[in-house]
């Protein structure tokens, strides 16, 4: 029984291990090779360096292509160049294909050289697509046959070799175009002189090489097979995109949605160098200084009566963040549903009205409220009154541009999920401040 | 060929479809159910109820199982009583475990009552253990064997029946405990005399009823196998969870994670009922208050200040968003960590030393941008010397509260991805407001 990963990650970082480098070898080979990679993530770079030596070298490779590029970028340039010779041997094209871009192009060339002939045409296929192509994750290890064979020929390529995650058998006519698919099921049950033909199964759907990834791997998640064929635009069959991928990257669409909201990447490490990460999310603090200069302008704009009544000064920011929080609802919502392909020009009329008639009800509640208590608090039925206008009008405000903005994103073909909250809070926050302190300058001055 | 999803949709919604209800029945019958489920979820609710009606009643199960809850119960509402007893023969354990939640008490006894005495044991099984546990969720169409079968009884047994998902044959002694497992790739390329425990699975993972489902999930998707055997503490095989159940349940677990960043669920409806949605998220509206309100209040305590450096009350939200960003920064890699289960006790202390140097190292590049920013503007080298130094207080105590915060909230059992933002975002506010005014305080007047 393996041992679980946070005591196995505490004895490592607490040196136990470092005085008991035969315990950690034999913990790490009760360990999967995603297991091994979590851990080499999960640690601070010197003890993950420390643990990356005692890892097997036939084991190295397959523990790279598991874990998240940046801390695997670390564990790369620790590699001596000699080693790598080594590590390469038997190396197949998925590996490589899913190791690339950390790698520097004189190890993608050495790697390359150390494939044979069919994993290099392999390679050279899948790069022809973007990664965000189905073309760029196939298996190649599939089961295929004629046409016209039968049910014997059917059972002795079975009894040859399954790859894992294969329940089907592919059938292709002469020029290699896919035809159809035969479940393995089915073939075990039938008399072995039966033409696979009339097995076939009628509605399995066929992937293209350059079908969207995402929307490819929930076909295959929900499609009840293994994997689906995947053709080229002359339904020339080019290999199979399996559950195991597909899962992986539905996976890695999710990671990347929730890292986004936060302006990083899926490929974020957890113990990455000071500098590296610092500059990472810089960006992200730099778009977001200057939005908020923005907003600080529009400020300045009402120096004047700010200076007056300082109660203004006091209340502005519930009025920006109660737009912001409205507005991230209706924004967090539509991102996920043009994701899941659910929000498109055809509900858009629709879900403005509903967006706008909850951002109307709320908006009407809490304007409500707020300017009571601001009322209360300053004993100013006016700042009430200005305040509950100011509020109502920007959770309005902010379910509209919670609709708009995700859908001209998308349409610019701007990931929504990244710059979605910095635009929408941007919004938010001018048009309450202005709101806010307009009105106080007309009624409070 | 089905159509694509968006024209589908777009056809319903501009009303083509209601004037040639025939077309729609055909565009339905080409989709499957998830497809279906999706079309249903995309619609504003009239048009949704429509459709409904014209989903053969064969179907309607199925698609009402692949739905999220929320959009489910408007259909579930709208079901006449005398159709559920239709709708109902033939129901499965797992279909009802699914629906349970949306469905009234009287119509989860209704439908029970049709599952038979097997099923009905499933069921009762499965409520057993919270919808957070693998045995919620299990399968039970499995191959089992005694230990002691042969490969011919396995070959026997694959050309009965081979459930979807499934690539082994699963081994028990006399009292139904789990052994062992053999691939059935293996007993087609063996002699028929061979006993099947000479090809066992040496290192396939067995999981508990009560292992966390994501968890278990995860390591189902990793495995290779396309299910893993779940069993009791007494190692009595419960059934299995299959590669299909483990996709979704990690679907969700993501979901829930995007979704919980504006605190909303996973199961929240595109055209939920104005009402309905209004209440939903007046939640989070109202703890979002609280906390401005908070806030306020500490910018209250220096009224005197903001009358006399006005300044101050222009610049003062630059200070309190980029903590806020800086620190959802730290916050929402932690909070990943944490999922992942790479973050623990073990390196907690490495992480907050490096994620403390990244918001020192940030802080001051920022605070001197913006100081000099502020100096120009406003042409007062003190007020930029307040600005910076608040603004590198400020980054540098989001990075602890980025850390700290999710380690807490994890401990007392609390979802840092739903509460873990907001309980930032007043820490941010409240230095940021605090350190910025009391500088000023300090040093401006």
């Amino acid at each position: 029984m393996a041992e679980p990963l946070p005591d196995l990650i505490q004895e490592i970082v607490s040196q136990e291990s470092a005085e008991d480098p035969a315990m950690l070898e034999t913990n790490l080979a009760s360990q999967d090779d995603v297991a091994v990679a979590t851990i080499l993530e999960s640690l601070p770079v010197e003890h993950r360096l420390r643990v990356w030596q005692e890892v097997p070298r036939e084991r190295k490779l397959d523990v790279l292509v598991e874990m998240r590029s940046d801390p695997r970028e670390i564990l790369i340039d620790a590699t001596e160049h000699d080693e790598w010779v080594a590590l390469f041997s038997g190396i197949e094209a998925e590996d490589l294909l899913e190791l690339m871009d950390s790698l520097p192009n004189r190890l993608v060339d050495l790697a390359y050289a150390e494939l044979d002939a069919q994993q290099q045409g392999f390679f050279r296929d899948a790069t022809q697509f973007d990664d965000d192509e189905v073309g760029h994750w196939l298996n190649h290890g599939f089961l295929v046959l004629p046409l016209n064979a039968k049910v014997r020929d059917g059972l002795r390529l079975i009894r040859r070799n399954v790859p894992s995650h294969c329940d089907t058998i592919f059938l292709v006519n002469r020029s290699g175009h896919f035809s159809a698919a035969v479940r393995l099921t089915r073939i075990f049950g039938s008399p072995e002189h039966v033409p696979l033909v009339e097995l076939i199964e009628e509605s399995m759907p066929v992937l293209k090489g350059n079908d969207e990834s995402t929307n490819a791997s929930l076909q295959v998640q929900r499609s009840g097979y293994a994997s689906l064929p995947v053709v080229d635009e002359n339904n020339k069959l080019l290999g199979r995109l399996d559950i195991t991928s597909a899962s992986e990257l539905i996976n890695e669409f999710y990671e990347r949605q929730v890292m986004a909201t936060a302006g990083m990447d899926e490929d974020e490490d957890l113990f990455s160098p000071v500098a590296k990460s610092a500059k990472n999310r810089a960006v992200w603090l730099g778009i977001n200084l200057l939005t908020a200069f923005m907003a600080s302008w529009f400020i300045g704009l009402f120096e004047a009566t700010l200076q007056q009544v300082v109660a203004l000064a006091v209340l502005m920011p519930i009025v920006a963040s109660m737009g912001g929080i409205a507005g991230s609802q209706t924004l967090t919502l539509i991102v996920r549903g043009l994701a899941l392909g659910q929000v498109n020009n055809a509900n858009f009329k629709a879900l403005m009205a509903k967006e706008l008639k909850v951002g109307a009800l709320n908006g009407v509640i809490w304007a409500i409220i707020i300017g009571l208590i601001a009322y209360f608090w300053f004993t100013d039925i006016l700042l009430g009154v200005v305040i509950c206008l100011a509020i109502l009008f920007n959770i309005v405000a902010a379910a509209l541009a919670g609709v708009f903005l995700p859908m001209i994103l998308d349409k610019l073909k701007i990931d929504p999920a990244l710059s979605g909250s910095v635009i929408l809070t941007t919004v938010t926050d001018i048009v309450g401040f202005v709101a806010f302190l307009g009105l106080g300058t007309l009624f409070l001055l």
